[in-house]
Formats: structure tokens, C-alpha cells, sequence
């Protein structure tokens, strides 16, 4: 049997945009692994309530239950050591926090941009949830807090100088391939782009082209999945 | 004969302060190898003409001359592969890219900070040079560019977020040991500690936690350096 993954969907199940489901997404392939995923909605903390926590990507793996996408990911590298590396040894796991730590706080960058597109994605089980919780975090309704989004576009830009910088020498964060560095950066970008129309990065950014090849991995993996509608 | 490093200096001569030189200091004793260092002036451009170009960290290693920190680190691993390794393999050497192009950033971040101090340390020689081509750089006068310093403290310690994040888990960004990532990064902050007074780092700051681990390698070489005059 296949490893499972609990992996956030929105109203219509085939939709999947956590920005953390999406680095263990590409962490699974990656090391050559079967996934069946399980559409999850926030407010259905009890099916992943033996993780002993209440938030996804959740793992299976024949009876384990892993959280967190930077213990999962260093669990699938310690459980599958003979397939393809996401690390490539204690240094490269070391190294590779900073990109993890990076997507983290680049998830709460975005946030302001995209919190309203999400809202609108969601199944109505989650809505009320994710309304108030999201409002209470940020201190003010999510119309507010998305308000005047294009004019903060141009400081997130800048603040993604030093990615461009490494993109002028090689293809991919990891090097000629891509590392779990990519996928950790690749999550809320994928989250943006499954939820929102807003236009995060400009088309002649070394970002926007670096996505572009990470959308492509593993036969479109990233490209091909369900996207809010674009009608 | 050992490597020669070209270091720039103050008007002491043991006020070694360069944000790119230091990488390149740690680096050579990350490798165990001995340097001879050369105090360099802003202006002394024909003093290190063979490397057919203007800036230092310049080394001279059996005749053969190269320049930039990067290509320095590179050059080092290569030449010398049994010694301690700064990046650990191909995949370490590009994870540790994105490291060299954040401290890149970080020179032009603390820059507006410490200009003035770093000008009050400059041999005479220099003093107009550096004015002339920085002023041109950032077009205003150093004291305009300067002004205001303290109201730009918070923005700053806030985009370190990402680093303090790895911290919370491991010494260094190397990992238990530090690596080239450390190197590059901690080049800004100790041209910052021997130009100036000025506190980037709030003492509770896990970074400065970690600066502190970093002054003490190699038996204090980044601590016991000369620095600016603090009477």
C-alpha cells in the first residue's frame, strides 16, 4: 500500500493549494513514491486527529502518522535513503532550513494577497473558520487587509533580490536539479497560483521563469493541477 | 610559500574590514591553510592589476591570482579537497549560493547604517575616492544617507526573520559545524562591528547569538581583530 497524504482541498475536492501539502507533494515524487491523497478541509481536525495535531500535510506510511512538512520530508529521506536524495547529506539538510524558514515567512508575505481569492476557494464548512481565525491573527476583516494590495507589490518584489541573484548561475535553488530547497519555495508560490489571479511575480522575473520550470517537474505535476476557475 | 590575501584596511593598517575579505579570511582557516595578508587601499587598483580587475579579496596562491569571495571559496575547495570542506559537495556548493547572494544583499541593507563610520576609518588616500564613487552610487551626500538610521532599525532586524528561524534549530547554518554559508554571512555584519558602534543587532537576537559563536572560531580571528577606535 501507497504512503497516504491528507492534503487541503477547497470546495470543488480536487483543488489543493496548501502551501505546505505542496513541498511534501513534490518531496513524493521526487523520491519515486505512490501517493494517494485524501481532500481535507480545515475544520476536519478529527480525521487527522491520531498526527496529534490539527493541521495538514499529514503523512500515512504502512500505519505511521507524520506532520509537518520539514519532519515529513526528513522522514521520507531517512525511511528512503536508496531514492533520490532531497538533501544529499547532513550538510545539505542543514543548509536547506534556510529555504524552508524562507518559504515559511514568504507564506505570510503573500497572505495579504491572496487571503480573499482563498476565502472564495473554500468549501462553506471552512468558511466561517477560516474568516475568523484568519481576522483574529491579523487584527482586521480580510477585505481590509487585502486593500491596496498592488501598491505593497513592489517591496514583496525587492525582497526577492537575493533568489534572483542565485538564479543567474544555475537553473535551480538545488543546483542543475531541483532539491526539497525548490520544493519547500516552489509551496506558496503553487498556493498563490491555485488560489488567485493576482499576479505575484512579473513575467520577465528570473522567479517567474524559475517557477515556470518547477510547474513542469514530474510531467506538470505543479502546472496540471486543478486551479481555481479561471472562467 | 603560503597564499597572499589582499585585505583591505583602514588608515591603521590592522583594521581589516571588508565584508568580502572576511568571508575569505574564514574561509582559509575553515581550510587550515596559511595566509599571508596584505593591507590594500581602496585606491591601490595596480597593486593587484594580475587578478585584471579592481577589488579585493584578491589571493595569490604559487603565482596563480584570483579574485571574488565566490570564486575564491570555489577555487579553495577545489584546490585543496582533502582539507575541511566548505560546502560539502555539488548540491552543498549550490544550497550555499543563495547564503553568498543574502549577505550580498546585506552590504547594501546595512550600508545606510554605518557609511559615515566606515568613511571616519579610511586612510587619507581613500577618503575622497570613497565619498566621490558612493555619493554617486546612492545620490546624496553620506550624512543625508546616513540620517535617520534608528528609524530603519526595526525594518531591518525584521527581514532577518528567515535566519533566526533556522537558528531556533542549529548552531550554525552549516549545521552543528559552520560552513562557507556562515562565512558569507557573517562578512556584513563583522564589517559593520569594526567600522562602527552602531547596533544592528539587539543582544537577545538569536543572531547575535549566533555572531558571537562566530567571532570565537578559529581562536577569536574574527573577535581579536583591530577594530575602528572605540575610546
Amino acid at each position: 500500500m501507497g504512503i497516504i497524504l491528507y492534503d487541503l482541498a477547497g470546495e470543488d475536492p480536487s483543488l489543493r493549494f496548501s502551501p505546505y501539502c505542496w513541498r511534501t507533494r513534490l518531496a513524493l515524487a521526487h523520491k519515486g513514491l505512490e501517493v494517494e491523497t485524501i481532500p481535507w478541509r480545515f475544520t476536519e481536525k478529527d480525521v487527522i486527529a491520531p498526527s496529534m495535531q490539527g493541521r495538514v500535510p499529514v503523512i500515512v506510511d504502512g500505519g505511521r502518522w507524520i506532520s509537518d512538512s520539514w519532519a515529513i520530508a526528513t522522514y521520507l529521506e531517512l525511511t528512503y535513503p536508496d531514492n533520490p536524495t532531497l538533501f544529499s547529506g547532513m550538510a545539505g539538510l542543514a543548509l536547506s532550513r534556510l529555504y524552508s524558514a524562507h518559504a515559511d515567512i514568504l507564506v505570510g508575505t503573500i497572505f495579504p494577497f491572496i487571503a480573499l481569492d482563498i476565502f472564495a476557494n473554500l468549501h462553506e464548512k471552512d468558511s466561517q473558520y477560516f474568516r475568523s481565525s484568519r481576522e483574529a491573527r491579523v487584527g482586521k476583516p480580510l477585505e481590509a487587509f487585502v486593500a491596496g494590495r498592488q501598491d505593497r507589490l513592489a517591496p514583496f518584489r525587492e525582497s526577492l533580490a537575493p533568489f534572483r541573484l542565485v538564479l543567474k548561475t544555475q537553473p535551480f535553488f538545488g543546483g542543475e536539479q531541483p532539491l526539497y530547497a525548490d520544493y519547500a519555495l516552489f509551496g506558496p508560490f503553487q498556493w498563490a497560483r491555485c488560489t488567485s489571479s493576482f499576479a505575484l511575480l512579473e513575467g520577465t522575473d528570473p522567479m517567474h521563469a524559475w517557477f515556470e520550470r518547477m510547474l513542469d517537474l514530474f510531467d506538470g505535476l505543479g502546472r496540471n493541477a486543478p486551479a481555481y476557475n479561471r472562467a
